[in-house]
């Protein structure tokens, strides 16, 4: 495509393919009001000395603000800052009210909870077309350990990780056109039963199978449910709840029963609470041991993904935290 | 962290914290010879007229080719074009040997497989302290919808979308501190269990159940195991391969069992290998239609952190497509 034909909504998306953080960058007025702008412009350009550059549109209501005050900080913001990009990046709001600023080296705001920050004194100032660049001498930064929040295509994303090799299960490269290793089910499955192997040991102790922990998991958050209640949460995992498995819950001593209008209800006992509660805490120990080792900002991305993924995929599941069907909800 | 006390390697990791995309960015010295460079400092300045940064030290064996150089070309690198950016960021190898290169609008070299490509002529040069700082007007530009290459921390990623609003599976927020929706271990078993659901209608028109599928699968690429090889690959699932459900799978036609040495191996019929190849399209199937929702990138990634929870969490399952054991791999 020659420029004679750029067509601006085309370009940009070309553009935005670019993958970015995003920025807040803030100063203060003439008058000491506090000024700040969403911008995924900002980069790195120098260590000896330390500069960092952005760039401005020069039709911004905030450009007078930034030419005339000489200090200016960048927050590059953690994936929890979305909804204050989206804020910063809107015009006419009242972007800092309710905002706690921390003392900084200038009068420039300082915004908290950010994945690092730098603060900057203008260095240079050049022309770059629609936009003036910044480029500023950074005379203080600091960061934190929260995964950055990142923009691209448009939209707001967070990063996994790549390994530096390919990450292959097996040692030889499987047949194409088959069940193979890149099979999202097998992946999926195959990841759901290791973590599920790491807590078998823990129900084994308990004399308890997985259905059985699916129903203890399932009265820990609803309570007083019917077994037919139970089925239509359950059922979907290919388990069907049968009257002996709860009677076998029953002696165990995990759950009792509730006779409510002729109709039985199923409650954890105190017993049945604690066994759940110790396989909760197992589960998330299982958890926090994989975060270690895959790191927090990875964990949200797979959390993330496996949401999109169940809720494009729901077969039409009841929403098990909600008290809609006279159930009412475990207090726990 | 005051200037005085700047340690390069600290302010290196904190401007790192700030995400980028990855570029390699071309031109032609004196001599006709191909220059490249891997570059993350790229970022857009101005849409009218179009006009694209990057920055590149002063001490670079390659500033004279960019400096006397007017066209240099600025490649968006695509996530399998992890090689390729390591390649070009190393000093002294031929990056070129190898590449086959499309024709451009100036004689800077074109690399094909990119997720966006700016053909740019220099419009100004800045100085950046220890860089230098050039201004490219965008002659021609083109992208393709390959997901791009993500970088961050010093590592190669990738990025998944963020949804605009939090994604929940329930209505209520859950109650902290108990069996939630925050779980990994619940997300990982329903987001199998649904895609398990998908393809569960199909099993029962062939009158399977899931250790049945569990072991069609393996037998498809492991062919002549045994009773207890099967359960080594399988076990790990909590189905445990039982010697009459084989007999059921023998009765109903879909496997066959052979006596070698006084021991019972097991081969997939014509019509066990049929019913196998139309679970696993099937299985495809659906993660095609997921990937039509999520977009390529996002499974991209959701395989990616997969792959590497499986082998953090891998309790030393066999390698089911290797072929150590005596039995053949099957050809598929």
């Amino acid at each position: 495509m020659s420029q004679a034909s750029f067509d601006p909504q085309a370009f940009r998306a070309a553009l935005g393919t670019f993958t970015t953080g995003v920025t807040i960058i803030t100063t203060r007025g003439d008058d000491d009001t506090p000024i700040g702008v969403t911008a995924n412009s900002f980069n790195s350009v120098s260590l000896n000395p330390p500069l960092v550059l952005w760039s401005l549109a020069k039709s911004a209501n905030s450009l007078p603000a930034f030419e005339t005050g000489r200090h200016w900080n960048v927050h590059v913001l953690s994936a929890d800052q979305q909804a204050l990009a989206a804020s910063f990046a809107a015009q006419g709001t009242d972007k800092f009210g309710g905002l706690e600023l921390e003392p900084g080296i200038s009068p420039a705001p300082l915004l908290p909870h950010c994945t690092a920050r730098f603060q900057c004194r203008t260095a240079f100032r050049y022309d770059g077309g629609d936009h003036v660049i910044f480029v500023g001498e950074v005379l203080a930064y600091d960061r934190s350990a929260l995964p950055p929040l990142v923009y691209q295509a448009g939209q707001y994303a967070i990063a996994a990780r790549k390994a530096r090799q390919e990450v292959r299960l097996g040692a030889t490269p499987p047949p194409e056109c088959s069940y193979t290793e890149d099979l999202l089910g097998y992946l999926l499955g195959r990841a759901h039963y290791q973590m599920l192997f790491a807590l078998r040991q823990l129900l084994a102790s308990h004399a308890l199978d997985e259905p059985a922990f699916f129903i203890l998991s399932t009265l820990s958050v609803r309570d007083r449910l019917t077994r037919d209640g139970l089925n239509a949460i359950i059922g979907y995992t290919g388990f069907e709840v049968t009257a002996r498995q709860l009677e076998t819950l029953e002696g165990q001593g995990y759950i009792a029963r509730e006779i409510d209008g002729g109709v039985a209800r199923y409650v954890l006992t105190a017993d049945g609470r604690e066994a759940s509660l110790r396989q909760i805490a197992h589960a998330k120990a299982v958890e926090q041991d994989l975060a270690d080792v895959l790191g927090a900002g990875d964990i949200m991305v797979l959390k993330l993904l496996l949401k999109r993924l169940i809720t494009t995929t729901d077969p039409g599941l009841p929403d098990i935290w909600a008290a809609d069907d006279g159930a009412s909800p475990a207090t726990a």
